[in-house]
């Protein structure tokens, strides 16, 4: 797969290597135990530039399983709206990353690896859980003075909801999640997000 | 596998080429295209003999993929409580059929099919759809004189729902799903349920 991160030419090769190390650890060690140090040390290179290529440990792993844009910024944004609207933006965001054909075929790929290799299936549960839904609710909770603690299990079910309709619209393809629009999931599903990260 | 049903002994041989045929039929055909009448013919027996071991096509559908008990019953159940806990009611029974060691082995073993081939996934996702949540729903909507296909996309998000949780909690293991109690889990996605089946 290619990034539209990262100069071309003369380091494409040191790019190559970094992703092919990354690709390696994430696999072996699972996405929270994988460091940016400990990547580039597989690949032989300064640390340094594995950030001048890649946008830190989450844009890395993007990059390995080929979302196309960087988790932290898309999460960012979503944090940046009213605090009334995040189910809606959250499930917009989804959309926009899988939602395509080729968005589709990435979501297969990553959903069947995930269930053959144990491996697959702890880095994409840590990732999903630390960087996406977990990041989100343990955001929220801490703009109101809750414990990140409380929030986990309800960012647990909103990572459920979003996983299981991925999988029935995109793999298993449920006919009535394949033929309804998007407008219409994200009106339907935007009120559990917001339930499960902001509550009621 | 074995089941609870039918008498044992003389006719166990039988059981076991109706329960054969029916695995082919379903895996050909997927669920709804798959008769009684069709899979009596292929194991070469009367059709009234398929009923006399099995609970009809659900209840074969169940003994094939292992599913402890009969769900038109479990469903039954369900639509027959009050309809303010139809939401509650049917998560709890969610976890009951799979929440036990036993249950959740089967869970990653029919998780793990439904994404290797076509087959099962399509057998079941016509038997999630149409048994469990579509009949629920559709059940639900008849009593309030609304039409079956305003239901069927929040009745595709239900399932999303619950496959979503359970691949969370019993396929890759995200600790925050696997260490929550069936209680919390039920007091949180109960709500879910019930807004997409019965409405606000």
């Amino acid at each position: 797969m290619t990034s539209r991160r990262g100069p071309r030419g003369a380091g494409s090769d040191t790019r190559a290597d970094i992703l092919e190390a990354a690709r390696s650890e994430f696999a072996a060690k699972g996405y929270d135990a994988t460091s940016v140090r400990g990547v580039a040390r597989a690949a032989g290179v300064d640390p340094a530039l594995v950030h001048h290529y890649f946008a830190g440990k989450a844009g890395l792993f993007a990059d390995v399983v080929g979302i196309p844009e960087d988790p932290s910024t898309l999460m960012a944004e979503v944090l940046d709206g009213p605090e009334g609207e995040v189910g809606e933006q959250l499930a917009r965001t989804f959309f926009r990353v899988w939602d395509s054909p080729e968005g589709r075929v990435r979501f297969q790929g990553i959903a069947r690896s995930a269930m053959g290799h144990d491996g697959a299936a702890r880095m994409i549960q840590e990732f999903v859980a630390g960087e996406i839904f977990g990041r989100v609710a343990v955001t929220l909770a801490g703009r109101r003075g809750r414990a990140a603690e409380e929030v986990r299990v309800p960012a647990g079910l909103a990572a459920g909801q979003m996983v299981g309709l991925a999988l029935l619209r995109y793999v298993i393809e449920l006919p009535e999640l394949v033929d309804a629009d998007v407008d219409e999931l994200v009106d339907l599903v935007a009120p559990t997000l917001q339930r499960y990260l902001v509550g009621e």
